[in-house]
């Protein structure tokens, strides 16, 4: 789990990120840019198959390279 | 409204897309890789105050360097 309960807390989501490949599992990715809340952007993957949902860590260079392939319409 | 209703629907969720300078406004951005129910990658953005969520163009030059601002840990 790195991620706080879903809700109004007005902190950071992540507690801590997965610098971990998992390109493969990635269904969905949510980024949501530095804010009054959390001064850094924060990344969150929902896998597949399951759905679990982990933060990634935005200086891994394969979270970009992921991310790049998405907006390149390829499957990470 | 370019996003069809939330649910189960095995299609795109995408029916129109935004292509015109949105990036002040985005509080969140959802990317959907290409899978079996869309065969393009979806860029779903919210916007702040509302949270209307709009479709992006993945081929808007504005949309890539956006993205690329908050992967730079930046405000859109």
């Amino acid at each position: 789990m790195s991620l706080r309960g879903v809700g109004a807390d007005p902190r950071c989501r992540c507690i801590e990120t997965e610098s971990r490949f998992m390109g493969k599992l990635i269904k969905k990715v949510e980024l949501f840019p530095p804010n009054p809340h959390c001064k850094d952007t924060e990344i969150i993957a929902t896998l597949k198959h399951g759905g679990d949902k982990i933060c990634l860590d935005s200086n891994a260079p394969w979270v970009k390279k992921v991310i790049d392939k998405i907006l390149a319409n390829k499957k990470p």
